[in-house]
């Protein structure tokens, strides 16, 4: 908060920039085209033009106001890529050109204990998030991705070493990625261990990925037999159909570890029955409706825990991406105009995705076309 | 199991030893005085004669078939000290007249990865409970300590070194010791840490004086002021009355661990928003009625979890008797004699105990009285 203050007052700094950007004013409104004010890189900034911004389940929750408290107008995104194109004065960590990436913080308190160790995302003031979070831009509150410009502070941008062509591709990593990475990497997911990831959607196709990437039997649950094939196209060493009694209970008490990617209201006792002693259930959605109550024998008698996880910090998003450009991970992304989301955000809600949107910002015009 | 079965078909083995006992004979029938035959030692046996056992709740659900699958004549306890009266011949561990203790396990499979790593509890085949358990004796099914005499292998009876007048106190280790010690332990609990307990009741009391004997910043919560005095007289440093909202908030995010000890239905969520990043939850005791779902965002947006723990290991039992020797810990209790075990049981529901009932097993009558 600190830094962004650090221009002095809004009305002595550097102009604004328009650029285009893509959001609602209101929750029962369709996304539209709007202009939108970028602040001018202040010393520590790090100017962005966004190439490809990916399309998060958050971005309809926010934009359709269904987590209440949504700012407008609402320009959501939070899976960005782009190049640098200015730093301030007191920037050192990126250059002009520079292959650039912003997740889902853009600030934190950077004072309390998790800032201090790095876990910016568990924050106790509050992170400041890259859409709808507190700020002294315009309008007073952040706008995130579906647009051509951002300004961040450089100690909240990433650096990308994927190749050039990947780009688009490389978007959700900094959400769907990060939020899998992270909790597999706590949990020490890896050579030796059997992983499971609930639920072949935009966060759980990354998990697979990652997992198998880790060096962890990891196995894919569905409850569609149909994405069977497409697990093991990903890297699952096994799938179960979540549905078939038979081929879950073959799998009791073997797992070290499962996410659970789904954040619509289910049973959670059937994973936690196929976690080993000390095993974790980790939760990474959050349903708008309660799951049913967990049972609390299958979590005693084995010493079971049922644990959630929030995205990461920003070095471990680094880590991440690092790792990811190591290993030739990206994401499976289909490619689309801005001008699509309703319809993708609708396809999105049916799962009708392999496995996330990601916007070419290039749909958005021209910057100079700005009116 | 293998070592129950050594002396040999019962028919050919040394004669069983009718002692007196106190038990059930239906769920809907109070308990009451009968007798019971006891196995002569085998070679890994020890037999005991049973001093104090005590009343644990679980011993109240079994007879009263609460969970099902009661087996009749049930005879609960499974908080048994006593002495050594005879070892059998291939039995080195325990002599004539030593002080032992016997918990809520008699006997595990000993081959699974459990069992190997001396966490008995975990016992992947299910281990014999004290009662109600499997078994080769009479009548098919283990009876526990409301009774003279039991007979157990050598590797499940405990060494116990407290001063002899303390041995009624020292039976609620055995159950109610053991589960708050192994979480305890198993979370790290100790200098440093800020730890909850929560109900002071048979559990919590333990917990708090446990939690506290190990070092920890120890709080106690409780629902009923009239607690607090006695929970700090326990060795809590804080008492929080968990129904006074604005001391719980005081306290949000403060916690690395929390044991929960309640079995009745309540709100989770009040106590893992205490828990600090990172923190843990964890259930002893289970519900007959589930909790409210726990909130999900409580435990992404802190990386919070929740788990269950059961009582423990032979090791790690030991480990508990000789740590509570060593600091003068033993369980607050009021001695009852057997016959006295109904009003026992209503007071114990009302939680109108301070904080265990133990039964002076003299109160069975001699054993040469047995009919």
């Amino acid at each position: 908060m600190s830094t962004l203050a650090e221009p002095g007052p809004a009305q002595t700094r550097q102009s604004d920039v328009k650029v285009k950007a893509y959001g609602a004013f209101a929750a029962d409104q369709p996304l539209e085209p709007l202009d939108i004010d970028r602040r001018a890189a202040g010393p520590r900034d790090v100017e962005i033009e966004i190439a490809f911004c990916g399309v998060c389940h958050s971005d309809l929750h926010t934009v359709r106001s269904e987590w209440e408290g949504t700012l407008y107008p609402c320009v959501p995104g939070h899976e960005i890529v782009g190049h640098v194109t200015a730093v301030g004065s007191a920037a050192g960590k990126f250059k002009v050109g520079d292959t650039v990436g912003v997740g889902c913080l853009v600030d934190s308190c950077r004072t309390c204990s998790a800032c201090e160790e790095g876990l910016e995302q568990y924050c106790t003031g509050g992170f400041t998030g890259t859409y709808n979070g507190s700020t002294q831009d315009p309008p007073g509150h952040t706008l995130g991705g579906y647009s051509q410009r951002i300004t961040v502070d450089e100690d909240f941008v990433l650096r990308i070493s994927h190749p050039p062509e990947q780009l688009a591709a490389v978007a959700p990593l900094l959400c769907a990625g990060i939020t899998t990475y992270s909790p597999l990497r706590h949990w020490n997911a890896g050579s030796g261990k059997k992983v499971g990831i609930v639920g072949i959607g935009g966060l759980g196709h990354m998990g697979v990925k990652l997992a198998h990437a880790m060096g962890a039997h990891t196995v894919a649950f569905t409850t569609s037999e149909s994405k069977r094939e497409d697990a093991l196209r990903l890297g699952a060493d096994e799938v179960i159909v979540s549905r078939d009694a038979e081929e879950m209970a073959a799998h009791a008490e073997t797992f070290d570890f499962i996410i659970d990617t789904i954040a619509a209201s289910h049973d959670l006792d059937t994973f936690t029955q196929l976690l080993k002693r000390d095993g974790t259930l980790c939760l990474v959605g959050a349903p708008e409706h309660p799951h049913p109550s967990p049972g609390v024998g299958g979590l005693i008698f084995r010493r079971r825990s049922i644990a959630g996880s929030l995205i990461g910090g920003l070095a471990e998003t680094q880590e991440m991406l690092d790792f990811c450009a190591e290993n030739e991970i990206v994401s499976d992304v289909e490619i689309i105009p801005a001008q699509a989301i309703e319809e993708a955000y609708e396809r999105m809600v049916r799962s009708d995705v392999k496995y996330r949107f990601v916007i070419d910002i290039a749909s958005l015009g021209g910057a100079d076309q700005a009116s």
